[in-house]
């Protein structure tokens, strides 16, 4: 019998939505817990005990057995699903782009629409924001570049890489950035959102 | 035929070391080329047509197929053989411990090396270590708690988690980082070190 899936989530987080928005493509069910992370509610004994690292996403699988990172449980939740490809090589690649988002993207693109959207910060309040967007438009030129030839990131079809990188590409306006001289990168948004489906970030479960 | 393998490497740096102890303990050969990082070498324009992010390490294989970020490279590699778990949710476990290690380790303790050791900078004149220093201890606390009742961080055995968390945490020094406060973290670095057919960090091949 498989048990429950517990996700232990954000509404707002873009590294929550990655696995929301999997887990409801492979039609697997799963209870939310909302984590009030601007409260501290990953800080606190009882959630440090569930995950060291005091982070959402955590996946509770069952039987004393959690997993966290987002990109890590996209791979485990992925592995045997149409998400994640058989070629060796092209699987490789995926990796290498869950790798690349979660170093050269996120914490320049997600840091930057949490310190304006989620903590309400000017420029002229956080000087951080003037590097983060410079970080931040390399990253999508990368992408940029990439996606200009090829309709998903790996293997020629959606995967996993693509759910990671949308999931904070899609809100990056949020953070400052704009995508007009990303026309690459605005269609593969568009070919992402209209997978068989998709999810808003901001959907609902009930 | 097996193509000859060919790693844009930089000896110092630990995210390359991960390929080059792996591909030794595989039992690979490979060829190398030495990139010289400090200078410039990964921001030429030959060298971002191999790789478009411009860093090392770089594995090539031949055909026209490259592959970056080194957690991703240690996936590909070791592939079917001792140092990736067979269970999937041990694998999973690596996949966290691998994302963890570039998200919340790598950029703290190998940042702090680098100022440190590549660049030269003393704390008064670089304001950035204060903040690195305070971030990688909060890093080596969660490997100290895991690992105080684990030999390896996952499946009981040595597998590419230890390699990837080896690489700067056996380093970490250079970064003005003490491990006397971490007796669980000294002794894994020990079992680590004891590997067959493990190599430092500064092993030249020849």
């Amino acid at each position: 019998m498989l048990r429950g899936l517990k996700l232990y989530d954000c509404q707002y987080s873009g590294n929550c939505y990655k696995v929301r928005l999997l887990l409801h493509q492979l039609g697997r069910s799963f209870d939310r817990v909302e984590v009030d992370v601007k409260g501290g509610g990953t800080r606190t004994p009882a959630f440090l005990k569930l995950n060291p690292v005091g982070k959402v996403p955590l996946l509770d699988l069952g039987g004393g057995r959690r997993l966290s990172e987002s990109n890590a449980i996209l791979l485990y939740m992925a592995e045997g699903s149409p998400f994640l490809p058989t070629d060796s090589f092209e699987r490789a690649k995926v990796y290498q782009w869950l790798f690349w988002e979660q170093y050269s993207h996120e914490p320049c693109i997600a840091v930057a629409r949490h310190l304006m959207r989620v903590l309400g910060k000017t420029p002229s309040e956080e000087p951080r924001l003037a590097e983060l967007w410079e970080k931040g438009r390399q990253a999508l030129e990368v992408m940029q570049a990439h996606l200009a030839s090829r309709a998903f990131l790996s293997g020629g079809r959606y995967s996993v890489a693509d759910i990671a990188l949308y999931a904070y590409t899609h809100v990056a306006h949020e953070g400052g950035f704009g995508l007009s001289a990303y026309p690459a990168i605005r269609a593969w948004l568009e070919r992402v959102a209209q997978q068989p489906r998709h999810i808003p970030i901001d959907h609902v479960f009930r």
